[in-house]
């Protein structure tokens, strides 16, 4: 183990270059423009797995292809299956990035990409852990696979039946993803709760083309103002949802664990001034660290309709359109909450224009893990070790779809162990890594396989 | 006088293409990249005054340029301006326009173009009557001006200083301007008023970057649901604007004037069929065809904010704006109004969001011809000979607001002789000219020219 560890430390400036490497790959998978970056990547993952000793192939999974690794010459030990993407999310607006997205920028202790926390750093944390074993030990203590998809950031549609047709070969003791956050920078963490998620677009159109305000204006329904109504109905003055049954079986949290939830929320007012924003806001009689964690949301994402170029133009618009999520918590189900929105939306819309909601799939259930399996004390033992600090447990708002559908399909738990700080602005303009925890990250994997391994 | 319009009857198939040519040049005021293609059509249009034997000019006005014709032969007899506009409105969504905006296509009676209607088609119509007196009696009955620009659709923000600077060149009797409706194809009409305008911007910003809705969703402001709520306050559920003094100096027309107004309206159900909208709505207490001409809008004409590309992103937005207009009528002034709205707004946007209102000039005050006016009357003489029909005295949506600053700067009254009907679309997509209408708008133009002579 030693030897491994000392290996990572040698090879710290190459392993960084992976990752510059694998953030210059434009994978986004959302825009159908990039689907051969999002190939790209997957190769490219792919043969850094081969180069790190593992048998790895590159496999279709319907849409966006997947990459298959092992190395199972560990008879008699448990099988471990790291689950991870390459796949990024859209930049966003080009001009709040100080450098281009993908074009990797190293800035003292900082990786710049997007993709360089979530979830391309991560994924190689792994493939080096795997690098360090079978370059010093010829071996890995425990049975080792690896699924590194390109459709996490999509939701994943391709991963279920993908996984149901493969799940002799992904058969497996313990699932490990490196998909989640840190307290801090240098603070190690185990999640233990993911939000679940629910998303609907809604669509509405008034006249069936953009007409003259002045010619037409005052005698139609106009959409934006339609939906700018939907939407403000859907929170109360006190921060609550108002989707009929939303919060019924919402799992209230005892003050034990909210107490250890709040302990770990930074600094207030430093956070609020990372956020940039002028106030916090929520629900009432939660506090922040609750809103983000273990209560339920729901954000409009993004909406338009009319003309959104420079300038006025002076029409009553044809369409609206808004994408909206809900971020859900135990033990809430994704399919029956996105259901009540639905069906909410369609009643408070008006007649005066036309709603359609698109079918999607993009929906996942909440998380939560057991906090007292062995593989958990392995895993607390490794970071410890690596980042000389006992890790939090933590409940993530996040969502990983792919979590209750493991359970299912595997029947196999998951272990999130994650290594992004809340600086890392994983989703947002300037997404980065910081180096120092990836490389200690690495450390932590590699001891945690001795671990595992008993 | 019947030469005149004899030629006008046998150059129809080379005027027609005056406005094909016309409408192929994309004149998009507010659009910086067409600024070429604006002096391009002035500068077009400006060949065709020559040709038709004004004598024309370019000249500078701080922003798009203008075209200035005269023809001031005839001593003792009263100066008219014709003042019209050579840009056009941006064309929207291209893949609601059957064929591109700026290929003008033919098709039966109508043009489809943008700007066929929405000024070039009647602009074209005082140029065709000009030439055509010219070319048949070497003279015109009137002495005549031009002044064609290229900003109206952005507000024509350089119109009042050059006006103001040129008020001895431009010293008229009477304007006359032909940018306003029929009531439908082959019925002619004076419009004898039009709603003033004001326009603000709204942008509001959250956290200073887009945020991972996971991660921070529920905890801070969503600018998008914080403009959602502050529109979904502008009006009551009455349909009435909700800024307070807002109906202060509307004018109530008379139950004579209502009558009127009212027996012009189409037959509603087929109109609305036109709209394409599922109903009619608007302020309680007014019928359709006067919510769209005597009674003051507020309209969201743009609205956008965080993910609007395909599929979801899952981001709390950092930015949301929305583009509103306000339609007014007599006797409101858009400066009160732009100024009770902005303080309004300032007034209901909470803290949790920063609140930016540019300073803009897009505003102009409603209008209101005098009927009883001699000009009147040889324009009422003139449509019925050319149409055959009694034309119709309108109360117009739309807006000109260079009316109040003619009359402030010249001294002189504008007269509103409008060829558009309502299936010309202008402003939305496949915006079209009925081609009969262009032809009997140019003979009415001819004829007016003569009785205005006296």
């Amino acid at each position: 183990m030693n030897a491994a560890v000392d290996f990572l430390r040698q090879n710290r400036a190459k392993h960084l270059q992976w990752s510059v490497d694998l953030c210059r790959i434009p994978s986004i998978s959302t825009k159908p423009e990039h689907k051969d970056d999002v190939r790209k990547a997957v190769e490219w993952t792919r043969q850094r797995c081969e180069e790190a000793g593992l048998k790895a192939r590159v496999m279709d999974t319907g849409g966006h292809p997947a990459v298959y690794a092992e190395w199972l010459g560990a008879p008699g030990k448990p099988t471990l299956l790291v689950y991870g993407h390459v796949d990024v999310q859209p930049t966003g607006d080009l001009k709040l990035w100080d450098a281009p997205p993908f074009d990797p920028q190293v800035k003292g202790d900082w990786l710049i990409a997007r993709g360089s926390a979530d979830d391309k750093g991560q994924v190689l944390i792994h493939v080096r852990a795997a690098a360090a074993w079978l370059a010093t030990e010829k071996k890995l203590p425990v049975n080792l696979k690896f699924l590194l998809e390109g459709e996490e950031e999509i939701g994943s549609p391709n991963l279920a039946p993908f996984v149901h047709q493969h799940r002799d070969l992904l058969k497996c003791d313990q699932i490990v993803i490196s998909d989640t956050g840190m307290p801090d920078d240098g603070y190690p963490a185990v999640t233990i709760g993911t939000r679940g998620l629910a998303f609907r677009e809604l669509r509405l159109t008034g006249p069936k083309q953009d007409l003259h305000s002045g010619s037409h204006g005052g005698i139609v329904a106009n959409p934006v103002v339609v939906l700018a109504k939907l939407i403000a109905t859907l929170h109360d003055d006190k921060g609550r949802i108002t989707v009929p049954g939303f919060y019924d079986d919402v799992r209230e949290f005892s003050a034990a664990d909210r107490k250890e939830i709040n302990a770990l929320l930074p600094d207030e007012k430093k956070y609020l001034g990372e956020l940039g924003s002028p106030a916090f806001v929520g629900e009432e009689g939660y506090t922040v660290a609750e809103r983000r964690s273990i209560r339920p949301t729901l954000e409009v994402n993004g909406m338009y309709g009319g003309y959104i170029g420079d300038g006025s133009s002076t029409i009553v618009p044809s369409k609206a359109v808004a994408k909206v999520t809900m971020r859900l918590v135990p033990n809430q189900s994704a399919v029956k909450i996105g259901a009540a929105f639905e069906k909410t939306v369609r009643e408070r819309c008006p007649k005066t224009v036309s709603l359609e909601i698109p079918h999607v799939e993009h929906a996942c259930d909440p998380y939560v893990s057991d906090r007292g399996a062995p593989i958990m004390k392995a895993a607390a033992k490794a970071l410890k070790e690596s980042f000389d600090r006992e890790p939090a447990y933590l409940y993530e708002g996040g969502s990983l779809p792919i979590l209750p559908m493991f359970k299912k399909e595997l029947g196999a738990d998951s272990l999130m162990l994650g290594f992004a700080s809340p600086r890392c602005n994983a989703h947002g303009p300037n997404e980065c890594a910081n180096i120092r925890d990836l490389d200690r990250g690495a450390e932590a994997v590699a001891r945690f396989l001795a671990y595992a391994g008993g």
